[in-house]
C-alpha cells in the first residue's frame, strides 16, 4: 500500500512507531502493535503501528526517529506492508510460558530490542517474566553475551585492566571517587564508567560532573585513560550493552531489576575489565538486605564473571546507615574531595582503601593494603585525580568550597539527647531527592550524627540544601514527617521503630541504581 | 510549573500521555512513565508523561483525548507538578511478587485501567504476572467484581435473561446466529453481546453485521429485545467491562488469556443475564486442545458463576474442525441463514439445537430439545431473526445469496483420492485472513469436505473467496504451501502428519477470541 509520509514533529525517544487511519489498518490487516515494513527508495524500516483516530487514510504519520532513519521528507509516497511478528517475540512467549531460552532466542530478543523492533508491552512482558520465572545460570550468561554482542567495545590494548562497581543501594557513596584514583596512582589501569541517578540522589555521572564533564567519547576515554591510567565518565552514551538503557527504562516503573548480574557485567566485559571487585552493600537500609542474599548474590557474580572469561571478586560491605556525610551530588563530590587531601571520614576512607587493596591483590600486587593506604595518605590519589580531573577537561586546581552547595540550606536539630539509634536510609534518600537532588546538583543532604553517635538536645541531626526555597521548604516538611534519625538514651528504651497503622499500602522502596 | 499547551492533532487511542522536554521533566522531577497531574481552571487529569527530544521547555504537548478531556486550547496555560505513583501501581507490583491481592487491591487496578492512569507497560506487567502466577478462584471473583463495577450495566426488568457464549477457538462457529432466534422464538429473553475477531477469520459481531447495523446503544438494545426477545449486537462500545478491552490491546501481542474467565462473565453479569451456556469446543484444532483441560475450565466457570450469582453450564463440544463449511463474515451469514430456512449442515443444526435445548432445560422448560428442535423445523427460528434483523436496521426480506461474497474466487481440488484424515483449523484460518477475512466481509473459504468425507482425484477441497485478485493470490499461494486437509486412503498408510525440521521456530497459534 502507498501513503504519504506526515512528518511528526516529535521524537519518541528512541521507539520506532508509525501512525496509521483505522481505515489503512484494516485495509492492510495490522490491529494496533503489529509492525508494518515501510519502504522508501532502497530504504526499509520495521515499524510498531499504533492507530489514531480521525489520521487521514491515505497518510502513515512517522516521528522524528523514524523520518531521519529513513531520510523521507513530509508528503513523499513510502510503501507499507504488514510485517510478519519477529521471531523473538515467539521467544518471549515461551519464556512466559517458563520455557528454558536457548542462547539463540536471547540474542534474537536483545538484538529487537536494540534495533527498536519490540514495543515496550512485549519488553515489559519479558522482563516480567524473567523476573518471575528467574533465570538460569546459561540464560544469564546468553543474554550478558546477547547484551555485550549488540553494543560496542574497547580494547585498551593492555592488561589488567582493573574495574570497581558497586550493585547500589546506599545513599552517600561515593568510594569509586576514591578507588579510581588510588589504583591509577599505582600504575594499574582503571577505566570507571558509571550512570547517573535513577531512583538515588546521585550517581557516580552525577557527582563527577560537578568537577569535570562527564560525557565523553570512546576515543577520548582512551586519550585520558592513555594520559592518566585512570577515568570516571558516563556509561551511557558509550553503547557498550546498550540494550540495558532500553531495559531500564521499563524496568523502573515496574519496580523490578531481574537484569542486575548481566547489566552489571557485559558493561565491565564491553569496557574491556579483566579484574573487577564488586561492593555489595548489605544491611537494612541497603538494597540487600540479608548476608544470605548477599552471598549468594557474590556467587552469582563470581560464576557469571567465570564463565564470560572475568575475574570477580565481591565485597560484602556495611550497609546500615550512607556512607560518610554529604549525600547529593556536589556534596558528595566536595567530601570525595577532602578525602583524597586527607580530610575525610573513617568509614569512606576505610572502605576506599579496602576496595582497591582487593584489586592490587587480585592484579598480583605485594602489599596491597599498604599500597593503597600510601596512595591515599601520600598525596598520590588526590594529584592523580586532577590529573584525571584536567584530562577530562575540567580545573584540576579545584577546591571542595569551590563546589557550589545550596545556596538554600537549613540545619535541622535534636529535640532530645540520646545515642543514634537507627538511621533510615529510605526516609534521608526522599529528604535529599525532595530538596532536588539528583538533578539539583546542589542539593542535598549532610549528615551530621550518625549510627551509636552521641547527641545532645539541640544538637544538628542533619542539614538540608537546596537549589530552590520552594524545594527546601517541601524537604524540610518531609524531613519533619520522617523523622529519619532515630535516638534513644539506652537502646531498650524505644523498641518500636514504627507504628503501622491500620491501613497499610504496599508501596515498598524500590532501587534501580546499579 | 506553568506550560503552555501544545495541542497535537492525534489522538492515541485512549491513552492519556503527555509530552514533556527533557528540561521540564528534570525540573518538576519525573522520568518518562511517570504520572504528572494537570490543573487547567478547575478541572484536574493525570497523565502520563513522554519525554520527548527536541520539544520546548515551556510547553507541555497534550493528544486530542487529554485535549477534549480538559477542554483546553492550544496555547493556554496550564499548571503541571508531579503525582504520586498510583496505589494501584503497589499492588501490581506485589502481583510481580506472587502476592494474593485483596478485592480493594484488584478493583484499585481495573479503575485506575479504565480511568488511564495506568501505561501499557505496567497493565502488559500485570498481564504477564496474572498469567504465569495464576489467579486464586477469590481472586478471580474479585476481579471480575472490579470489571463489573466499572463499567455499564443493564437491567431488562424481567427474568429470566438466557445467554450463551463460547469461549472461541474453531472457525465457521455461527451458532449464536441460530440459538438465538431459537430461544426468543420460544419467547425466553436472550440479549447477546458478541465481538469482532481479533485473531479469527470472523466474530458473531463480524457475521451479524452483514445482515444488519450491530452497533446499537443500550436504549437501541432494550427497545430491540422488548419487540423481540432477543438481539445480536456488538458489545465493544456499550462499556460493560470496559476494563476488558484494554487488557486485550495488550494481551494480545504477548499471545496471553489470563483474563479468560472474568473477561466474558463480567460482560454477562453486565447484561443481566441469569442463566448461561458455555460453549467449550475441544480438539486438536481448537483452543482447548484436551479434555482434561476443558473439564477443569468447566468447573471454573460453574465456579465462578456461582461466586457472582450466575447459573451456568457448560457444553463441551467436537473442536476437531471447522463448524459447517462457510468461513468468513459472509459467507458465515450466509450459512446460518440457510440452516434456519431448513438448509443447514448436520453439525451445525445439532450444536445450535443442542445449546438451546440446555438453556430450555435450566429455565425450567419441559421436552427441551423438542422445543428446539421445533423451532429450527417449523421455520418460527427464521421468523424471529428476521424480526430482530428489522428491528436491528436491517432488511427483514434478505436471502442468503444477497449476502456479497467474493467476487474474486477459486477452488482448490484434490491430487489425490482419499478419505479427510485430518484438517489443520489453524491453517485454514490463516489461509481465511489471507484472503482478507475478517475486515473484508465477502473474503473466506469455503469448506467441500470435512472429516472422514471420501474425496475423489479432482474433487473440490475447498474454495477461497476473496474482494480483490491480489489478496485471492495470496491465500491460494498459502493455501498450497500449507495443504490444511490432509486425505489417506486409509488411515495407517498417512501416519505422519507433519515433518518437523532442523531449525524449529517457537511460533504457536493464538487464539484471543472468545
Amino acid at each position: 500500500m502507498e501513503l504519504s509520509v506526515e512528518v511528526l514533529m516529535i521524537s519518541t525517544g528512541g521507539s520506532r512507531i508509525a501512525l496509521l487511519s483505522e481505515e489503512s489498518a484494516n485495509l492492510l490487516g495490522v490491529h494496533s502493535s503489529d509492525r508494518i515494513k515501510i519502504t522508501y527508495k532502497k530504504q526499509e524500516m520495521i515499524a510498531i503501528v499504533n492507530i489514531a483516530d480521525y489520521f487521514s487514510p491515505n497518510r502513515i504519520g512517522l516521528y522524528q526517529e523514524t523520518v531521519a532513519a529513513l531520510g523521507v521528507k513530509e508528503a513523499e509516497k513510502v510503501n507499507v506492508q504488514l510485517a510478519p511478528l519477529p521471531e523473538s517475540l515467539f521467544n518471549i512467549r515461551a519464556k512466559l510460558h517458563g520455557d528454558r531460552l536457548r542462547e539463540l532466542d536471547l540474542v534474537a530478543i536483545v538484538k529487537d530490542v536494540v534495533e527498536r523492533h519490540l514495543s515496550s508491552v512485549e519488553i515489559a512482558a519479558f522482563l516480567t517474566a524473567i523476573s518471575i520465572h528467574g533465570l538460569s545460570t546459561s540464560e544469564t550468561e546468553s543474554l550478558s553475551r546477547a547484551m555485550i554482542s549488540t553494543g560496542k567495545t574497547v580494547d585498551f590494548g593492555k592488561g589488567p585492566i582493573l574495574d570497581k562497581h558497586s550493585v547500589g543501594g546506599i545513599p552517600g557513596d561515593k568510594t569509586s571517587m576514591l578507588v579510581v584514583p588510588i589504583v591509577a596512582a599505582a600504575g594499574f589501569t582503571i577505566p570507571k564508567t558509571s550512570s547517573r541517578a535513577i531512583t538515588s540522589p546521585a550517581g557516580t555521572a552525577d557527582r563527577v560532573e560537578t568537577l569535570c564533564p562527564v560525557n565523553l567519547s570512546i576515543k577520548e576515554i582512551k586519550d585520558v585513560v592513555a594520559k592518566t591510567n585512570g577515568c570516571l565518565v558516563w556509561g551511557g552514551s558509550l553503547e557498550l550493552a546498550p540494550a540495558d538503557d532500553l531495559f531500564i527504562q521499563v524496568e523502573y516503573p515496574l519496580g523490578i531489576d531481574p537484569m542486575l548480574l548481566p547489566s552489571i557485567l557485559s558493561k565491565k566485559k564491553a569496557i574491556g575489565a579483566s579484574h573487577i571487585v564488586i561492593d555489595i552493600p548489605t544491611g537494612m537500609g541497603a538494597k540487600i538486605k540479608t548476608r544470605t542474599e548477599a552471598y549468594t548474590l557474590a556467587s552469582d557474580f563470581v560464576d557469571l564473571g567465570k564463565r564470560l572469561g572475568l575475574n570477580i571478586q565481591c565485597a560484602l560491605t556495611f550497609g546500615e546507615q550512607p556512607l560518610g556525610c554529604g549525600i547529593g551530588p556536589a556534596l558528595e563530590a566536595r567530601e570525595a574531595l577532602d578525602t583524597l587531601m586527607g580530610n575525610g571520614p573513617p568509614d569512606l576512607c576505610e572502605k576506599a582503601v579496602s576496595l582497591a587493596s582487593m584489586l592490587f591483590e587480585m592484579a598480583g600486587a605485594e602489599n596491597a593494603r599498604g599500597l593503597a593506604e600510601d596512595m591515599l595518605n601520600s598525596g598520590k590519589a588526590i594529584k592523580k585525580m586532577r590529573e584525571i580531573i584536567a584530562s577530562q577537561g575540567g580545573n584540576p586546581a579545584v577546591k571542595p568550597e569551590d563546589l557550589p552547595v545550596g545556596p538554600e540550606s537549613a540545619a535541622v536539630s535534636s529535640e532530645q539527647a540520646g545515642k543514634v539509634l537507627w538511621l533510615s536510609t529510605d526516609n534521608i534518600v526522599r529528604i535529599a531527592r525532595a530538596a532536588g537532588a539528583p538533578k539539583e546538583k546542589g542539593a542535598g543532604v549532610v549528615l551530621h550524627s550518625k549510627l551509636s553517635e552521641n547527641v545532645h538536645k539541640g544538637d544538628v541531626l542533619f542539614e538540608v540544601y537546596a537549589e530552590r526555597n520552594s524545594k527546601l521548604s517541601s524537604a524540610l516538611q518531609l524531613a519533619k514527617q520522617l523523622s529519619p534519625i532515630v535516638l534513644s538514651k539506652k537502646p531498650q528504651e524505644k523498641m518500636i521503630l514504627d507504628q503501622i497503622p491500620e491501613k497499610t499500602t504496599r508501596e515498598k522502596t524500590f532501587m534501580l541504581d546499579r
